[in-house]
């Protein structure tokens, strides 16, 4: 394998690092659907947000027409700390496949928050900093997210509330500990420290929780204490913007070695990892300018993508937040407790929402136990121990590698490998003991949670 | 810091990186002392040594002449999985200290063994590969060793046994689990599976057992067992011949900035990170053509250099094992249950121990507790949670910086940061919860061990 022209890991240099941030919705021609006011039902005013996020944040949340963001200087500098993130080139998996494919990952992992949600965190606290706030609050699933923004936090001086998904909380002991490092406040969701907490105890008890809520509990304490706005690690727009990172590097870091991808694979949960990896690619397609197969991986435990309806809903659990319109499985669903806790969330970013209904990209899901098969395999022959919603990805991209064995064909696979699994290895102990079971909603309960929701 | 020349991380590109592991025995006036047989006190043997170990690792521990090893195309091929390492420029580091020191680490933990140890593991799987063996047995302290050769032995296709020092074992509860997805079996020491470990546990029942001890267990089984040898992931002069790639790229990305560094530190327990990363320089200043300050870094739980004796001793607790000359604090020393496992070791390297001796590098001990404490704040500015252990140099890089800001020298300082601490989260609660205590051994507790030994 020596001689190959193309690297292992491919690094860009510091200069060669986006200095914006691109705007997939300036190139779409049917724009994703605005957030609704609960209340009202018609489309919230930048002045109606800025209650909930800041100012800036709100302008680029609303923002569907403007391709380009400049990074802030010092969101850059910190972004040097631990990007670029390499684009890998799997040449041990393709050997162990046996595949004529080529298999590309950028891999997101390489930091404490273990994941990309860095990307996105940084730029929040920033601009919250920026306002003179004293504090955020936000949810976390699998952790990632609230690691990545104790970090942000700590760094740049602000206060950090974190609501973790109970289940997530328990299966990931260790996690709580890293945001600590980090001095974050972390409460295990739902919890009786909020109105939508208790209310949602009352109606469930015993329950594992789920994004939904940690998001009706951490918007309740934003929106109710003074010097705080809530943020949050996928779903919205200005996330996807941020994450735009990740495929705005893995485009330099191809076209300098003259690499075109054929089918392009990301884990879906909110859409955040995806969203960023596909922008610049999803970009050209819109604009005609080529054509890629894009695929979203997600659970089969939590389907919103392949199972879900596209419609206004809430995005959190106890109806507070704004509707947005997207696939979902109704604000009410709470998936099982699957480990992989990052993909746990009913609905789906907008702008994929809309992007999927247009035609322009496909969905598959799969189960738990054939992922951390595939994680496995991962790890013995690239040496990077996966996060189970990276998995997903590995799983399919995997399954497209099989694909090109059985035809011959030699297609170029590119994938999203979001983060480490340092902290999941208790599912992966379940997956060894044989303990791991697949839950898989029927279509009673998706129906039942949508019948739930009231009708737009 | 946007306009600075040096990039906050320096990544060779993959053409850069080193074909030959230098061996710093080439270059030393004063050779490292032999390893002498346990029975007849006569230096080892080749033929002796292949009993323990594989042919051609005997070779290189026993070659004090060969500058130069080529590094076998298939090494470095796992190589490019996860090096080149990156050299990270500490700005945010600096500017949290306040110093005009200039501060530079070497990064080891960008893989999934979570620190520098598979450098040698690849090459000691390799070997024992090549010469048809079934298996290895080794010891590992901290985890990250027994982690490193699993993968280089799953790699491989080599079976891989694991003493754990008990202690460690249950303070990293996840670290047997990573071990298990790479197909290793893991055994705490000491056991009752072997001879000495039935011994050793006679006498001192409920013991945490050390590296010294599972070395005897992990050799134990290695002679006894047909087709396996056994491999160790410190002290050995192999093992540091291997870690020079640490040591090798570090001062090719320096050399290509024009970087010259005044002092290089790193965290000492057998040896292998400090003697890897100090190879290059260490040669240049033996040979005359530079002159650096080199400081390791012990714990004061166990500090072999600052209050050992230089004299030969066994590497085991069992004494079963050759001995070396080196500075000791007694084969039967069994450290405190402190958290940095893999500095719990009651030798030296031989290399560094003749160093010391010769006046070519200094050495400090530090607590456990202020280790921990530049260990958060090491994280929350540069982003990377480190290991307890990498966080000695760590602590004592950071007062060198103050000294340095006290004198107004710009000082370049270069220290290892051998690994991650996402495995060592029990030790961080500790740590918060102010319940973690400095146990520093007596010179009586020091003395008595020494005097258990046989004169030799």
């Amino acid at each position: 394998m020596s001689e190959n022209k193309i690297p292992y890991k491919i690094y860009l240099e510091e200069s060669e690092m986006p200095k914006s941030w691109y705007n997939l919705r300036a190139d779409m021609k049917n724009k994703p659907a605005p957030l609704l006011n609960p209340g009202t039902l018609q489309p919230m005013t930048a002045e109606e947000l800025s209650g909930v996020f800041c100012q800036e944040l709100v302008k680029q949340e609303l923002d569907n027409d403007t391709p380009f963001f400049e990074i802030p200087a010092e969101i850059r500098d910190f972004y040097k700390m631990y990007r670029p993130s390499p684009l890998v080139r799997a040449y041990c998996l393709e050997e162990k496949l046996q595949t004529p494919a080529k298999i590309y990952y950028k891999f997101e992992g390489n930091n404490t928050s273990g994941s990309h949600k860095l990307n996105s965190a940084i730029a929040q606290a920033y601009y919250a900093k920026n306002q003179g706030l004293k504090g955020v609050t936000t949810e976390t699933g699998a952790g990632q997210w609230g690691t990545a923004l104790s970090m942000a936090c700590s760094y740049l001086g602000l206060d950090c509330k974190v609501y973790m998904v109970k289940c997530s909380y328990e299966q990931k002991p260790f996690r709580r500990e890293v945001m600590k490092v980090y001095g974050a406040d972390v409460t295990p969701s739902p919890s009786d420290t909020t109105n939508v907490g208790r209310k949602i105890l009352e109606e469930f008890p015993g329950t594992g929780g789920s994004l939904g809520c940690a998001i009706s509990e951490a918007v309740e304490v934003a929106t109710s204490t003074e010097g705080y706005r809530y943020v949050l690690g996928s779903v919205l727009n200005q996330v996807l913007l941020h994450q735009s990172v990740i495929g705005l590097e893995t485009k330099t870091a191809m076209d300098k070695y003259g690499i075109k991808p054929d089918v392009i694979i990301g884990c879906a949960g909110g859409g955040s990892n995806l969203g960023g990896l596909i922008s610049p690619f999803m970009g050209e397609k819109l604009r005609g300018e080529a054509d890629y197969r894009i695929i979203a991986v997600e659970p089969a435990s939590c389907p919103s993508f392949t199972r879900g309806e596209y419609r206004y809903d809430f995005c959190d659990t106890g109806m507070v937040c704004p509707l947005a319109k997207m696939y979902t499985l109704g604000s009410s669903f709470i998936p099982s407790a699957d480990h992989a806790g990052g993909l746990r969330f009913h609905g789906m970013s907008s702008v994929l929402s809309q992007l999927y209904a247009d035609g322009l990209m496909e969905a598959v899901s799969v189960k738990q136990t054939d992922v951390f098969k595939a994680a496995e395999e991962f790890a013995r022959v690239e040496g990077i121990l996966p996060a189970p919603e990276s998995s997903h990805a590995i799983l399919a991209a995997v399954n497209e590698a099989l694909k090109c064995k059985e035809t011959g064909e030699e297609k170029t696979i590119l994938f999203g490998l979001t983060g480490t699994g340092y902290f999941d290895l208790v599912a992966y102990e379940k997956f060894h003991m044989g303990e791991m079971v697949n839950t898989i909603p029927t279509d009673e309960d998706i129906r039942k949670s949508l019948d739930r929701l009231p009708k737009v």
